[in-house]
């Protein structure tokens, strides 16, 4: 069940990421400049020796850093992602990953986006990826 | 089928990155530092408006940064990606994406990568981003 | 007069940084992973509008990030950037720009660090720069 | 001497960077979306252990990028950078290092750039460096 404090515009506009489905993701939290996207670690996103691709960290850290920066724009827009750099920081093992985008600092032209990435393994939560990144405000069609 | 100029280390390696089989992803060519990999712009990969999501482009862009890597190192080793950062240049739409990694410094501790994604529909081409990282070797298991 | 907390090794090793003294740096702080690095932006540092130049920012925050590295490593090791990665929040204009590195991610092969760059103005603190990189330990000379 | 090719407004833009004189660079070319800037080594600019500080293949790449930007930006405006990422491949020793930087996609919004910085000794030139990152155009003063 989505989070009743997500805006509907902006949890319609993740539910239109056939990604995040393939994924298994989730939308925990999106408010204030700061969102949470989780996913399961399924069988089928692993990298070759069977921890979570990188892609998925990317993704997933990369969609909540979006939804981040749109928590803080006007009703018309969406944003692109025009660059994204992730460090890993130890192997995506574990049940799922979650990851918390939040906006360093929203301008007119570019908003500044972090995310980290923990793997989620029973009790133990282990910071797998930093992301940083530059998000665009784009007119809605 | 496969290239038969892929070593079958490489493609062994390749066909155990279940996210690639996702992503309905094949490597086409992987040798001398240099690797392409393709995959359609699945309906199942898109992000809010359509166009393929960041991670697609990230994840093939990823891997054949890191099969290019892998070309140049002894048998008993694997890659693992330390970092990446991706420009998107343009949406990524069409019929599929077509990722090319390169080696740019392959050294001892750490190897430097890029990594080129185009977009391909009907005849045409166009580069929608471009990727700059580091490789680590890891001793296979 | 360089704080007495500083190790030796560290204070020395930052002297031996002629590009530091050509900034007017000096070291603030440097244990427990962090490092804090001050500079006057000189009339010789500035970018064509008049703001410190974008190499301020970056050299400030790398040496803070590299220091930050080298007070968790072991006594013969010097580090070395792998890769860094800036975004620039704002035009870096005021007194001076005060770095402070932190590690994310101490292991056997690589760091992870970020830093923060702040430009001072009288009583007014403004964030223009987050840095995102890698260190790779070195063993000293 | 200045090249004559290089256009009055971007040579004046450059001889502003005072950074650009403390480093002794020189602009060599600018033009068609592409710059070479070169400085020498000089004993001001090192880092602990006598190579160049990441500071100036940083600053030199940067500007190259900027000013390679700038050649297909109309008369009134200048750039800025948004964020750069750089990946350093070599110690940076000898007698100078030159940066080349190239335009990868100019658009209304944003400039994807790339350089490369070469450290040349003698007869040898050897990549030290590679940047990529993205400039934003804004209505100069």
């Amino acid at each position: 069940m989505p989070d009743p404090a997500i805006l509907p515009r902006i949890q319609a506009s993740f539910d239109r990421q056939t990604m995040m489905r393939t994924f298994g993701a989730t939308m925990l939290a999106a408010a204030d400049g700061r969102c949470v996207i989780r996913a399961p670690i399924l069988p089928t996103v692993r990298q070759q020796q069977g921890a979570a691709h990188a892609a998925l960290a990317f993704g997933l850290g990369d969609s909540a850093a979006g939804y981040a920066a749109l928590t803080l724009l006007p009703e018309e827009f969406e944003v692109m992602t025009v660059e994204m750099k992730i460090n890993l920081l130890a192997p995506a093992v574990g049940e799922a990953l979650e990851a918390t985008g939040e906006v360093m600092r929203s301008g007119r032209r570019i908003t500044v986006v972090r995310a980290e990435v923990v793997a989620l393994d029973g009790e133990h939560r282990r910071s797998v990826a930093l992301l940083q990144g530059t998000m665009i405000p784009v007119e809605a069609r």
